[in-house]
């Protein structure tokens, strides 16, 4: 009678929404004893951590809840953290300007391979994806490889940073949720922070798009 | 009669011990508009961060003064952070194994990464310096190199990571602040958080031999 071994640790950054949710899904099916680490940094779109929550609870897991609501003073200049509004339309460069935080993905990556250096993970998982790569510069292949780069000789312990959806598009995550038997009604998007979801804000509207393109229904509410 | 162009800005990491007084003095020499950016992580030694506001005051720069004790969470395996003691003796990498704070350089450059980015700064100065290279991978020329490469491509702006005492030790460090005038009674080195430094531990040790090599007696008070 053999003895099977421990799994490996993953960490896995989980903001709540329907991306990372299918990234930590994804984490779950390759096998691994996953972390998820959540991170509050004065968004507005705070219930996403509450999906988060639940979700995590539901499976079983250690969650970690950061909050990094200190750290605003420093990247104060973005609608999803500081006074400025909300745009409404589409998910394009121009609209979406204001909602870029400063330096967001590396500031949750070094928080995330510090956890993984502490718990022996030797992989971060982390939601990028192909959507998001014309706003986004920090969900772009070159950055995702400089941060694997910098990760395995930051720390004695090297670290993976893997992004499995980095070259996928929205609709494309949400079918291999679907695959996975996922319930995309335990996830939330809206930028805004209203009971229902807005489907006015760009966030919304990539959701919508990539539920019609799956052509089903979104089962999460929305205002009329 | 021509306008003088308004100095370029630059984030310092300060910690309030002597390195970083050194590098904050250095980017202010160069004639940067200098920003600031001290962390509290959870460390013993908080006394530094009073040593950097009694500073930043004097020299009335704007000092933000970040407080990452949310974090701790993720990265409580180190005696800085944690409940672990505190090594007495020599800076030697057996010794100061339990010092090393997961991932915290990557954590606190990202940050000040993010925060240039904000003032639209080009540079962050870190103190890094031939002396940590051996304990502490995240000081390591190839790490500031990997961090300076990412750090051009997370944001649609590029910062500069630069650590312009990379390849000197702690002597040769003081012995420029010395030539620039500074005096180090504004500064704390000490890992313990007592009244005086203790003289004892491996931070207290190094400061030590940095001024028995330029012979000159440290102006700060030591426990008997």
């Amino acid at each position: 009678m053999s003895t099977q071994p421990a799994p490996a640790r993953a960490v896995v950054i989980y903001s709540g929404g329907m991306d990372s949710f299918t990234v930590l899904h994804q984490a779950l099916a390759e096998g691994y004893d996953v972390y998820p680490v959540s991170f509050h940094y004065g968004q507005r779109h705070a219930k996403e951590l509450e999906c988060a929550r639940a979700v995590c609870e539901s499976l079983k897991l250690k969650h970690q809840v950061i909050d990094l609501r200190s750290i605003t003073p420093l990247i104060d200049n973005s609608a999803l953290t500081g006074d400025i509004e909300v745009p409404q339309g589409d998910y394009a460069p121009d609209n979406l300007a204001t909602t870029v935080v400063p330096n967001r993905n590396m500031i949750m990556l070094s928080l995330a391979v510090g956890y993984a250096v502490n718990i022996e993970a030797g992989i971060c998982f982390y939601g990028a994806h192909g959507g998001d790569h014309v706003i986004y510069p920090d969900c772009r292949p070159e950055f995702v490889e400089a941060m694997n780069s910098v990760s395995q000789i930051a720390n004695l312990q090297p670290v993976k940073i893997h992004a499995p959806f980095l070259l996928d598009d929205k609709a494309s995550i949400l079918r291999r949720g679907l695959d996975l038997g996922l319930d995309y009604s335990q996830t939330w998007t809206c930028y805004q922070g209203e009971a229902k979801a807005c489907g006015q804000c760009s966030a919304c509207r990539e959701r919508l798009g990539a539920f019609a393109a799956c052509h089903i229904t979104d089962p999460i509410a929305y205002q009329a």
